[in-house]
């Protein structure tokens, strides 16, 4: 009896049986000229992503099965000189079953636990009651996003775990700044920080496993900048912070782009957002050049959308 | 016995003896290189302003008086080339005073009950009742200052009514536009339109009489886009507005800058937005325009500022 | 027998006998790979166009047919999966045949006889003789292209009758807009807003049945700001009008579109020409946001290429 | 009896008695404070100007005097650390005085004789009959202005013969560079040059004795570019110029300001049209960089206004 | 027996029995489905390039040999619509071989040859002893590159001896401008002008038969303004120019773009930078219009690329 | 006998007799009106500046002696309501004088030795020997210019010890920063970073006591920019760092402004380029904001040059 064995996408090769979780990616039944029927549809995992086709395929799966782990069993064969898995079994992944989204998604460089624990631990730095309450509140409302969601839909942090690795970055780099420049409020600084990108959870819509597919209308009508200013304000009376200090951080929020031609809804006219705004934007220009280096050979690589151009890699 | 009489500062006239009620502005007490001491300050009308000296002045007006109406009696001379009033009597305006502010301050060419008026009418026309409310809401809460503040500190419209007249006539041109675009949600636009700058009076700091003299701290961190956004939203929410018509006010109001680098948050991506930031341009550029031709010579005008060049007037 | 039946061509189905006229698009005798000779064309009309297929043809229909109106009967059927007529009888259109142009090209949604006439009466109200007889007799140059004309090759107002909407919205919102900037010379802001975009006849190349498929050579060289303020001059010149209309009127049209990064030859310095200049860009914009939500569902759009963006259509 | 001697504004002392032919400016009737009438003007000359004082003046020189040249008499004093002239005797200049514009106006460093008879000769190589006669017609309609007007109110060439100069110039680099380019049409190119800055003398107002006072009202509202275009357009249709050749000409002066924020109505389509741009430029800025170094040391000029920055003045 | 005849690519026919010395691209050996083996490549020369298969080839012409001229015979034949050679007898040219580069690869529409003499002759025409010693020194270190490379990848002067055209134009306009403005110091302008562009050999990476291929990592992070004001200062320091010469003659080649956005390293601040970047503009931008006029009928051209639209070709 | 005592400029009081060291500035000799001789100048220190007059002197100090420090002795009078002293006694300093500059110029406020001692250290943790030996070359070479040279003339950094706070918190963020990014070579990193700017040296004219003064020339023709980047050329080739160590820090150095039109001569295209550009441009942004901060009572500042509007400075 033929042995299935499991493998990541990007190794599967001609003629191996394989099985198990992948994601389903756009299932559609179709029928060939000669009056075939089949089912067609994608695998992923965090390695890549393999064509399917499941000959006279007579189950449910459809459209509203797009995007969630299935677990499979078939042989990779070829097919115009492209791998494609022909699928003999296909089922939707049930709760309790052992899928591990880390598999099948791509994921950050980084040891999520350890990286929210530290994050926590600088929030337990700040001095001001009032400013580490904010934090306290934001993270009880958003525990689950900032545990997981990516930071973008393209271009930088867009993986698992890239909002995450994106603030407690920039909280590692405020905590840094905050000695060099003491006229700056460094409580305000951390809460600000912390806070800047959490409105990034209703900007866009997720994926079942939680990718980032678009904006959501919210999000494309009022952007992140005004839905965190406007909920960190929220918070505030809430829970009962002063006007200043509320003004303060809603500031920091709807300026952190830097520049109206960025997206700031005002420039950053203090300290503080003046500082959140540069480490924001030197945390996104290193991850796009970590991106774009991974993996390259030395030499100059292929131009990079965000910036424009080519960059250099070397030993 | 002397005769007082009551003139426009700019009608004033050496050796005139006058009296009535002015703005007192900058009142400093002095003395001079042989010692004697005075009270320097100037009285202003909508007419203009006028240098002001009290010998020997013993009373208490002082700094806080700055901006409020005063009543004086005094003796039109020349000084340097100038013309000023040695003061011989002043007191600051009392409840009961005929003071009437719309001699005092610069006001709109606008009869500002009608105007009142006739944008109520509009808003009656407003077929939605979740959209009538909420002008009715945001009316109820800004209507004092809705019958009076100017729309902004210089540029255009820096005058008494001066919101109200730019309000207004916005409401006009989106009433006569709605017959033009029918795609154009009409009831959304004329809410739009009338709520899109009632937040200036948080923006702005105002004097005793109500002109505009600078940013207030809020106004200047955040600005009026996101402040009225806001305000919206919240009202919105406590009247029981619907989520949908809530983003689509929160929208226009975020974007009727119609350009980033005119200082809006979000580009304008409805149809009701595009043409809010429309006529909003371009009734602030007329009224620009109409504040440059008025009163000049056929010809070529001084260069107006918000422009960049001058303009031609002609008959 | 078989019975022929007319049909939009967005209607038909494969298996429909059709007959009727449509235009001719790209006709091109060829040679199959075994020898058959056949000519191939499509055929078009406002809602959209199908490939066609005529066996064995002899006739002589060529490349100077192109964009004509031409009969045809033919059956559809289906190739490579799209829809095409495999036609059995064409000839080009003879004068008298019953060809209804509005069903042929795409048209302005509005009534072009009742607009007509409601811009002739909005001229009629200019009380200037000389402004009115300017308005006169450019009319009576240019009243075929007026009444029929596209006022674009693309991006909006690009269909049959496209002039007359814009120009006749403009004039409406010109007649609107003096009414609340009395500073505003009505006579003069009507008279440029009618001539404004006369030139667009020279501008382009149209084709047989009067869209426009490319700028004319002089419409390169010169654009029609250049041309039609020229015209106007020279018009003024020989029906005696005085040097200063001429020359306001001549202002009006190089300014009008607003800036010189959108293409205006000088910026505009009057009242008139910034109001023009103004509700140009209003409508132009409006009728962009038409065609772009037109037919679709709640939600995001597609990129709109004028704009750089997506709008959100919403009910 | 005291001695009068004849000096140049520059060059005059305290205590010098000198005479001579100068231009008056602002002549201004006053009374001191203790009673005594004066006239106060300043008088100029292409070196400089200075204050110059009339005491008890009972004469008529007013404002319409202005710019004119008059005859002085009077001594050399210093006031307030300035020197100024105490005048004795003035009168306007008369028909048959020795009046020598060129002492009083700064004029261009060339010989304009010479390089008036050079630009004929070059007029006089055009091959084609067609041009050769634009050319021929555009100089009997403008030759006295050609032979001595300025090319600019300021920045450079605004000086006595400034547009001779600039044309004269370029036409030499016109002659130059149709030898290394010889897909460009050489008869178009010098005709094109020769023209492109002939409309000046319509775009500006004059001052007596021909130096450029402001911007007339159509040079202020249609600019030189298109007056230009339309003139050559005239004069082509007039004396029977084929219209291509024509609507060449206009589109290289509508065009020669190279790009729509530099002025130009069109950018330059053709190989002609964009070697005169060039050109133009090249010789703008050359001689701007004459005007910044002439008469300075080695080292940093000041900043250049049309450069906005300062240059390097070297051996 | 077969007569095999020599021709240009372009000029090919089906049929046709060609042989002759063509460069060679991209060969790489390859399997079809049926097992049978082949080589593949392309064969190019200066008037175009076309498809080659050698079938059962056994030879050792690999990727080492991509873009060197090789010796071939065959018979042209049609594929898929598309001419190509099927190649019978294939070797790489040997030292020896009458391969004549001009053939082989577009080249400046100059006579090398006298360029380089005229060039040479202008270099003796400089006075000063240490700007002369520069240029022959930057000869003597550059001569056969300036003899043959191109002046750029694509855009303009991307052809053999296009450095030399480039160089050469540019001297002829330096020595012509020099007459006119005689505040230039023509021996640092000739100076300067010979040496702009020299650094473009290390820039660059070129094919063996010295096309431009792509930029070097130098090239690529440094420029060649940087590499070529520093080659110029060592230079001056090892022959002994003094230290205000070679400041001179670094800062033209730093700046010589003109502004920063066009990649000057600072702008142009001597009459000399200033006059070298205009000429550099300006023969880049007219041999731009000459390669996109040459062979195009009358009327539009294709949108140029480094304009951004396009051109009208006329008579 | 009066009693002198030493006191900082911006505490002096009328009446005060003070004496010590200070700046001279613009010493000139001049003569009343009633012919009185006097020497005019100012004192300066570290906190401000003072007028100053000495009757009757006769003394040898002229405009050589300008910025140098001098000792005097005088006494406070009050003149036209600014303070200024009557100096009695007035010398250059000698050497050996016990002058304090730090008294006299402002200066960073940081401990230098600490701050160049921890540099030191930073640099010391290079691991490549190549680069560590860079980095102590270029410190022997410019040891004295880093221990106390400001960074800039204005702006931000414009004090003693400026250069050195600049880089020494710069290197703090690099190390910090290398800790992030594990793909960015931290020896390369710290070595363009210690070297960035030390070519300011050569770009500036310092005055006696060492605030810039001016741009040199050869730093306005060539900036620090490329001057830094060839000095570390020279000095590579010079101790034997490979090409292409050599050629990173090149590059590093030519573009750390970020932008050319920030000044960089080509975009930073290596992560460590990139980073550095932020961290420059981060300190600089911090400092400006320090600046504008510093002694500023809680509200909105004056606008700030660099960042053209006003900051909010709050508790």
């Amino acid at each position: 009896m033929q042995k299935f064995i499991t493998k990541k996408v990007r190794e599967m090769e001609v003629e191996d049986a394989v099985e198990g979780f992948f994601l389903l990616k756009n299932p559609s039944p179709k029928t060939t000229q000669n009056g075939k029927s089949l089912l067609s549809f994608k695998l992923a995992d965090a390695s890549g992503e393999i064509e399917c086709v499941f000959w006279d395929y007579e189950g449910n799966l459809h459209e509203t099965c797009n995007g969630k782990p299935a677990k499979i069993r078939g042989t990779v064969s070829e097919y115009n000189g492209k791998k494609q898995i022909n699928v003999q079994q296909i089922r939707a992944a049930k709760e309790g079953d052992p899928v591990d989204l880390n598999s099948l998604v791509p994921a950050a460089p980084i040891d999520p636990k350890q990286a929210y624990t530290q994050m926590i631990d600088l929030i337990d730095t700040i001095q001001d009651p009032e400013y580490k309450n904010v934090c306290l509140e934001m993270l009880s409302r958003n525990r689950e996003m900032i545990c997981s969601m990516p930071a973008a839909k393209a271009v930088h942090h867009a993986f698992r775990y890239g909002l995450l690795m994106h603030t407690y970055f920039m909280m590692c780099h405020a905590d840094h700044m905050a000695r060099y420049y003491p006229f700056v409020d460094r409580d305000l600084l951390l809460t600000g920080t912390f806070c800047h990108d959490l409105a990034k959870a209703k900007e866009y819509t997720l994926s079942p496993v939680g990718m980032v597919t678009d904006y959501s209308v919210p999000g494309y009508l009022l952007g992140h900048l005004y839905m965190g200013a406007s909920d960190i304000g929220n918070v505030c009376r809430e829970i009962g912070v002063s006007e200043e200090k509320s003004l303060l951080l809603q500031h920091m929020l709807l300026s952190h782009h830097g520049k109206p031609e960025f997206g700031a809804a005002v420039p950053p006219k203090t300290a503080e957002a003046m500082l959140l705004s540069m480490i924001d934007d030197l945390d996104a220009k290193m991850e796009t050049v970590r991106e774009a280096l991974e993996g390259q050979p030395n030499g100059m690589t292929e131009s990079v959308w965000a910036l424009g151009y080519k960059l250099y890699n070397h030993d």
